[in-house]
């Protein structure tokens, strides 16, 4: 009937990232006391973090580090048999890395870079958490308990990686990972400056955002999920209790149609506090382009997103090449 | 790395359903007026409506009939090559009844019959809802103006089929179009009382559920989305004052976690305003299976839904052999 | 212009409730770990708590006592003269107690008992709460920080008393304390069933209950407000993850339009965590009536209250008693 | 025990407010297609408003006239004696004008101006709204049907007057009417900014705000209350969709805790969406006073108010001096 391609199909959604810290106490206080995470795992400089909705054992690697940052982003795939056509595909491209034997939580994992040098990789063999007696929800249908404390964020939702250059990296995720482009922004000099993509029906599972410093492979935030705008709005009366800075929000994004807050935990990372947004399950969605007059507009309701918003970001780059020296290669082949 | 078959991911979405009312005129006015869906079309016996939210041109065809009940519900597939596999498979399940060139607002179809008699068909060729100029919504990643009238339904979120059986229907649905198994119950006797199952990460897209009458082909519900908890509690208050009976809730399923009310359409039709629940993006879902001792706890909440619950239901065996006389079936290969 | 007599505008409002309970650990787990209250003093067998928006030094005395039960009521007076006058209305009216000369928190108090035992006292010199460091909120307005723990109940609403007749006890309110009549239920026999009745723009500030046992002086239940509706939803959240019983709720009351959870804390008092009603402003504020048939159709979505919602409470009247004696009773004129 | 006064307690509530407005079509349409409002009358240039659960007739009066702004302010006593009482303090106070003999909805009214010269009324006899059998709700104590029409308002909550001194206008409602201060503005010269001043528990049923621009009898905004702030959130996304002027917002104010969505109405007056803030009973609440330092930080999450929040106004004086000469004075003592 037709003969477009089909759909790859092989990434399932994101799995965790690891976040680096220059104050670990503190940020782990803000992660467990004001959102409300619990701690899983310690080892190293590492503290492992989970939402209470989260399936797998973390969505949260938090390393001690001079300075704060991102040092990885972890995909999980469908199934082995994608994580290997994943593999060849990134290796094909040049993009590869190597396999690593996995981490707390999960097995081999399939190491590359995104254009920009961000460090990703890839798994399959994940760890399912089971509470124990005093984490047992009473659904069961829950991984765990709903700990009713601070935010009480529910589940990891994606991640916003600041490049130098929007077009190749979300183009890269399309063709590698199989990710599909939901929304960009495409301004008067047909400059792409923002891409919304994802392989779930979440609107974005990460975006790429031009960094206005022009630098390479900063992140701009990740962002946990909870259940309604209401939420949200406590998430910022939590935040102001607790002396935690407040960049922009409560408010609407156009763009995904989000409901966010958006602060800077103790290390200087960003996070968002999110909810609401739209599901996609077109498979034949049409990418909504907005143009450089419609972002002029401001956000939903008109606000206006402070300067440090298209500035501030926290590095990754020379994290992942260090990073990168540490890694145990192996080939699994 | 492993032997496991790969998921077949063929199955995108829920599309629509057709329902069938003997008081066409209010029923349109449930849907219009109470619910603040929007008439796209009308053609014949039928209306065909659409919430503002989604993406198609409809995803209700109501069809004036004797009786209520369901005619039937279709699927889209994520590619053209995915329907045609789908039609192998559920021809070689010997299920088939044959292709239809479509209906407005989509193109051929493969019609089927699941175990119990309940008429589907999947499609792939659809028709994106394009707003006129009063339904223009000011976002443009948003299908449609929000319509601020009534309860202001999102979008179709799932059906829920009453039948003689529940395993030989989730396992065909498994099997020849890739649902998976989410939640189930499974009585001391072993017999499964109902299961839900999805494609997508909604926890379930079609749930199946042991009808106490032992009939056959009969709907439980049709649900509508809204976006949080208080959008339910504002619609059973709208619902009152409509006069709208409201079966039980809003309250909060144990299985699922959905909030809900169920309410009786005027054509007799149960429908359910839906929220919350939980999204599931695991590959490897383990299904959550409930006891008979822990569904007899009630709801999440405790409360115990009543008799009719379980036992009232609109038929659509008579209406399918009818509709199926109907169908100029032809041979699109 | 009329010869109407003014209305009285002495009491302000409803200041504190002394419970007592058998398992004091347990209770006071329940009050500051679920809820979110704070203890604020301790003295002999009591615990003083208060939710973070009341404005008083605390709202709760919690007692240690062989039996679940409320041992007093408290009212605040606007003016030092409106307590003396109530005082005199009180002893005028052969209900008067006596003088005691204060408790932690606030001073002089005239104590009396309504029709039916309920001990009660009035006061007007009372400590306003100052929060201590680690308690102080980021807005001045607020008395206290946003605990964002367990459900955070914000500030006191109302108590629920059962009593062996209704009319005795809410006309002696309000013709002794200036209470209006809000809403009540009156019976095909012309049984008054239930009064709600307050003096401040809340539909209630105490009701009445006809006690299906025909006991006197016993407590329903004393009810905390939430912000909105989603409060009272996230609150029966909490209450399933600890395993707190859950007798009816959440839903919303036709009388009050109260959206409602009841719960029984571990001393076996019934809790109301408590949202939404109305604000009544109107000073000629006509009283709801409402029939036995209009009972008989359930709550305001037709919701049905379990038996023991009419049958089960816990005493007050031989702790009155024994408190009485104990009690320094002083004149202070 | 005290020689300090006792409270004056004769005004009840905020009646209405007249406003004025050069597009009477297009305001009309704004008040009840958007905001949902019920039209009850028309009479001359005047058509009269009421939300869904205000108790009176109507609580706005708008009328046409070539300037937009606000005409008069209402407000209800508690008995007709407080009526004459006020009336006299008025008169004393030098700031009388006199008597009309009522409007749709409502009996005598004496008129007065504040320092700056809003006009205002008393009045107490008062037609509480019947609702016709198609506005007729389900509850009965509910005034009338829950609309489900656009942002669907509930009930008038306050109104806010820019004036060209602050100080004299708040001591003068104090001193007069009973007003209570409840939280104001002292800047650094010791310039009292704005109050916010009420005579029920709500934390303003009126705010004098000074206006930048030193003109007099301006008005800020008058404000409607809806249940909770997904209402204001929604709200925001109502106005979005009709293309009306969102000033700022929605957000948190630290004043009052309000969480606020600011617009213009076709008429060019200010409206709010109002909800959440808190409740005041302390029958001897010490003012909140906020320093030039704190208002500096902006909003309760750091959200900077546009210029505009604080010069743009809709004027009265000059309306106000029309009305009079057309108002038939008389004197019904």
């Amino acid at each position: 009937m037709t003969d477009q391609p089909e759909p790859i199909q092989d990434v399932a959604h994101l799995g965790h990232v690891e976040l680096l810290t220059p104050k670990p106490d503190e940020s782990l206080r803000f992660f467990t006391n004001v959102l409300g995470m619990t701690e899983t795992t310690r080892e190293g400089q590492s503290v492992y973090l989970r939402a209470w909705g989260d399936y797998e054992r973390h969505t949260l690697k938090l390393t001690e580090h001079p300075q704060g940052g991102v040092a990885h982003v972890a995909w999980r795939t469908v199934s082995p048999q994608a994580l290997q056509r994943r593999a060849r595909a990134l290796e094909a491209a040049g993009r590869g890395i190597g396999w690593i034997d996995g981490d707390v939580g999960h097995g081999a994992a399939y190491r590359f870079t995104d254009p920009d040098g961000h460090l990703m990789e890839i798994y399959y063999d994940a760890e399912h958490y089971r509470a124990s007696e005093d984490q047992r929800p009473r659904l069961k249908n829950q991984p765990q308990r709903y700990p009713a404390v601070g935010v009480s964020v529910r589940r990891i939702d994606h991640v916003n990686l600041l490049c130098s250059e929007v077009t190749p990296n979300r183009a890269f995720m399309q063709e590698c990972l199989g990710f599909r482009l939901r929304e960009h922004v495409i301004l008067d000099d047909r400059t792409e400056a923002a891409a919304w993509i994802s392989v779930t029906p979440l609107v974005h599972d990460i975006a790429y955002t031009l960094d206005a410093t022009r630098a390479r492979g900063r992140l701009h935030h990740i962002a946990y999920w909870v259940d309604n705008r209401e939420d949200v709005l406590r998430a910022a009366d939590i935040f102001l209790e607790n002396d935690i800075f407040i960049e922009t929000g409560p408010s609407k994004h156009a763009i995904t149609q989000a409901f966010f807050v958006y602060v800077y935990e103790p290390g200087g990372n960003r996070v968002e506090i999110f909810s609401s947004g739209y599901l996609i399950f077109a498979p034949d969605w049409e990418p909504i382009v907005w143009t450089q007059a419609e972002r002029a507009r401001g956000q939903a309701w008109g606000l206006r997103l402070p300067e440090s918003f298209h500035s501030y970001g926290t590095p990754t780059l020379q994290v992942a090449r260090e990073d990168l020296r540490k890694i145990p290669v192996f080939d699994p082949l």
